[in-house]
């Protein structure tokens, strides 16, 4: 692997990846709208908006692989959502059959599954139930890489990620924590195999507590070696126990699901 | 029921569940970007374009329930799905949730599920593998009425239509022909039931031929009463075996999973 | 088949069957709490309280299969409960085994999953989630059952009746409506099969609307042959549509599950 | 379709193929070890020894499909089912392959399955579970289909055959029975559809006792239009109610599954 | 948590969990049918007939929490299953509804399960197939829990013990073992979550032979942390290999399973 | 366990095995068709030719256990495959019934499985799809083994063996690597465990890139206790990523799919 894009560089996540991944390829290229001035070593950086297709082919011309993980990550209002998520995730992706860019890793969410209860396990068949409009457009995205995996053959990791963190702040990240370290080795992994597909992931560390299999996708080789037991004493004091009937605790995504509609806000 | 409203009322589709539905609730309101002169008794029209959510939330207003066919329903450009069916899908639930309406059918297409193999059947546990953008355009529309019925209660029939004509012309339509008089009874079953919750059915009539299983909807109570057997002979007639290795076999979207990339013709 | 033995012969149930299947055995015995003075050819009466081991012994004695209808039939305390379906459906089956009568017919109910949501599809391997005190105790019938199929070989059909009624008169019928005559067939069927094992079956007849599937069951040859669409538009006209955000249209069971708790009441 | 193939043409169900299928195609090539003279217009016969490759390469030679109906059919020595069965189904698949035939009916049998019990219900998911030689060679033909198909792409409809007689005789036939015509259209439809696949189908009529479930592949759109239903008085009049602990009521291959070793007897 | 009912504290498990939860919580109330005399500190203790539902309901008043290892721990006689184990979970339950208790730890057994074979792997989803009365008993106590928490919000851990000994010392139990410090750490999470729901889970230590599967209890987060691997040397050198088709072998519940009805002894 | 049958002794998997079993049991007779002149202490040898029943009559005698690597291993001609795989499966079964034989370890191979999509994770449910002629004749061997199960009760552990070698030297035995200690370990569990049944296993050790999901035989107790991990740095550095859609990745069975019939080459 000489070249990879890395959208959505500036964001928290794309910092944390930015760092795990020094020295990993030839060239990262980083790419986000918000410019990033101080470089690493083997870093290139070109500002773009994924709302506008031309700077998105020019972006991926020349790249060997795409980590995607730009766009709006949080709940928004549906103009945004549809700039950044909608048709950006068209745009990565159309842009990568233009100009032949063959394996796609793209940065899910935990939100596309968030109706589901606390007390479901969800693998690979569960149905897609989002939380929020941002959720919704995770589900898009996922679509749109189905899409051209089975007309084109372009491959993907659809990584729906937990709670990409240093470590897990509260009780449901417990369940959802997935370490930058373990994410980085999910990515690296994507591009050692020999053959992805178009799979789904589960992004989460080696929880005890857990509601995601991802023994479907086991052909990949991915061990996360993290786990947020090392945490759990300090989370539970410092993280109350809610009465079982609070809404909260109800469904996977949190506050997201319990949220109203992002204009009543 | 007084008022529903229908959109895509100057469509294929439309015109044909305009004559089924005559008579059958107080105010039948008919949109279209399109204008429609005549009028039967009960039918008013609102021109509108689904792009602009302000049109549709005045559309909405004040209706008991939709039926929405409208949006863009072949293959076409990004930018007219887009417009038609992204914009246009959440315009219509956010403008429903806004004017408390309660209860939409949704026109989604078996090319939602079209790159699935005609050797395989389908339930509503078998997941979307969307064979066109138009495609994965129905799959965010599911994923926003999912989302909608979860935290706002709307709830929806998500009517993944086969081929909806007089009668079936080819041999894939053996399979999926659905016909008029099914559709437009399913339709009305959609407002008699006391709960629908969010319910995917397969849009397909009494088949022998048939990829489909409506088992899980067994609960509303719909049960075609056509069937494409009736026509075979003169379909079989017709249209020539092909050789079982012909790509368009493969698939249950047929042309649109073996066509390219919109742009590409 | 010579001599049958029907408890709760006294009852609506039973007063039904016993009409259903006059000349159907040489000797039907009839048993209740509750006296029977006409008797029909073929009839005979034998006054049981099923809370009384040697009674029930006494009464099983000779019979060459058992229809049990017995016990309570409703919510109530759960003496009451524990009296006749707790006692009542060991004393039947211990009995049974005391006597070598192999074979039985158990009337359960569809209120041993009454907290199943309308919208959910029973079959064989769904989980009891009983709605009430009544519904537990139908449970406890059930597994008493298996226990004395699994290690002494007397089998049993496990009947969770619907709604046993000359019609359906609510729109929750349409779907739980069991026609007499369907049931008195289902009955005679489980005696006429050289093996029956320990069948669950859903007692439901051809209604277009349904919850359960019984096709686990189809070795046994049961076709029911009446259907609630007969009566859907009379049904329909009297019965108004409820907001679909009623309690009462959540769950199968229906007033049973939103029911407080006996003696609330 | 101008000239098919039909294997073991003199045995009993040969026979009754032959005159449900007359004046079906161009030129029916009947080919047996035994010596058939009476030919009907349209048929051709040709003596052939299965376990022969050079004989089954010319047999087959120009053929457009294959009903591969011969072979050994009741339990036998293993030299016996070596040389029709394995040797045999070996022989026509690569015959077919060499002869670039793409289309063939494998006449697979219920004692395939014949171990599961009769209260299960089988479907295309089931596991082989033979109960005799003979079953254990019907699963290495649909073994062989199978690679033929993945390999070499040669479509296969592995049809597990219950009791194809004029009507069912005792009453495991009320579930088994499969009417002589029924399996003609069934072999018909093969050769008309667009796409077959490797499919295996359970060969059962529209029996209400029924064991088996084929929705999988309904996509061939095959309909059974006979029912034992028909029989069922007098089979029940004429075969007695066995206990149900009789070892050959446990198992749906009967008195396949309960005989001992071939050489046993 | 500041006071926890601990019901059976005289038995051999409640012993063992007395021990292990020292310090645990401010309050551990003992109760039993025998007198306990020696109180650690922390430790209050009241004698209780749990037929007896006046008693209970003082019992259970001012508790946060219920473990309930009381009952009949065996096989026995109906009359004294139906006592301990029947009235005496209803009472538990009732109580709680009437004191507002929200939580509870509800020892079931394996001997609901016991006539499933060894050779099967049990989940969440396997059906009940008790190999005794106390097994049938334990499954009312689940269904009165599963109604409990459906109707009235009480949430419990229906924890189906295996073998809870100090060790292991049969071979059975190389796959049933609980060791008792798996088990408290299971009821202390069980506290410890925010949300329960009503969750089934089989109670066996971190075993290599295993015939169970807890991974739908996942989000709970308890992992077992002993093993019988420790013990295997020592347990199959003392425990030797019986034939395979010896019945005691056949059923998960071994001699329950094989011993015949309680009054026969 | 006294006396030990191994087939196939002069073999690579065979010579592995002695090494590895060396001490075992009393006596280790030795099988194969080609002489083996050094033996260890406990060790005797028999010249057998696997296509001769009464030499294998002979050679069974006096064992109390079978472990059968012996025919044919790689693809072959069918004659070829037909002595050793069919006649030769069907004798060592055979002869074990007639000299009360009642345990047998069967090589199988992943072959048998081999269309599988390298994407799929195959578990004991997942269909048969032999990649090679040698592969179906391993289902005729794992179908015979079923049948004596169901019929007389000889018990099996069939091992789907992955790559049984020093260590893995390619990319795919990542995926498929069996160390030869984890192999020798499963054999000696085979012959500790009370019950065995007919038990299908993937012999795969406890490689971190998996295809494979033996959770339903965990009540055998066997652990790998090897991983590919160790080696899988020097394995990618020598084996270069080849394009995804180069079709040997596609299919499990790597060269054996993608490889035409046997005569071809």
């Amino acid at each position: 692997m000489k070249r990879i894009l890395l959208t959505g560089a500036a964001g928290t996540l794309g910092s944390a990846m930015r760092k795990a991944l020094v020295g990993w390829v030839d060239e990262l290229v980083l790419s986000d709208i918000v410019p990033i001035t101080e470089l690493n070593k083997g870093e290139s950086f070109v500002k773009c908006d994924l709302g506008d297709f031309a700077s998105v082919v020019a972006l991926v011309k020349g790249c060997d692989g795409i980590i995607h993980l730009g766009g709006v990550s949080v709940e928004g209002s549906f103009e945004n959502i549809m700039n950044g998520n909608l048709k950006g995730g068209y745009h990565i992706y159309e842009a990568a059959r233009q100009q032949s860019v063959k394996r796609i890793v793209f940065a899910s969410s935990n939100h596309l599954t968030g109706f589901h209860s606390r007390e479901e396990r969800l693998d690979d068949k569960s149905p897609m139930r989002p939380d929020s409009l941002y959720g919704v457009s995770k589900g898009f995205g996922e679509l749109v890489a189905q899409y051209y995996f089975d007309k084109f053959g372009i491959e993907s990791a659809l990584i729906r990620i937990g709670s990409c963190l240093p470590k897990p702040v509260n009780r449901r990240m417990l369940a959802t924590w997935l370490s930058e370290r373990d994410l980085a080795n999910l990515i690296k992994r994507v591009f050692v195999v020999n053959r992805l597909g178009c799979t789904m992931m589960y992004g989460a560390s080696n929880n005890p507590w857990s509601w995601w299999d991802n023994s479907h996708a086991n052909f990949i080789g991915w061990q996360p070696q993290d786990s947020s037991a090392e945490f759990e004493e300090e989370v539970l004091r410092n993280d109350p126990l809610l009465r079982s009937d609070d809404p909260v605790l109800l469904y996977q995504g949190g506050v997201f699901a319990t949220a109203g509609h992002f204009e009543d806000k």
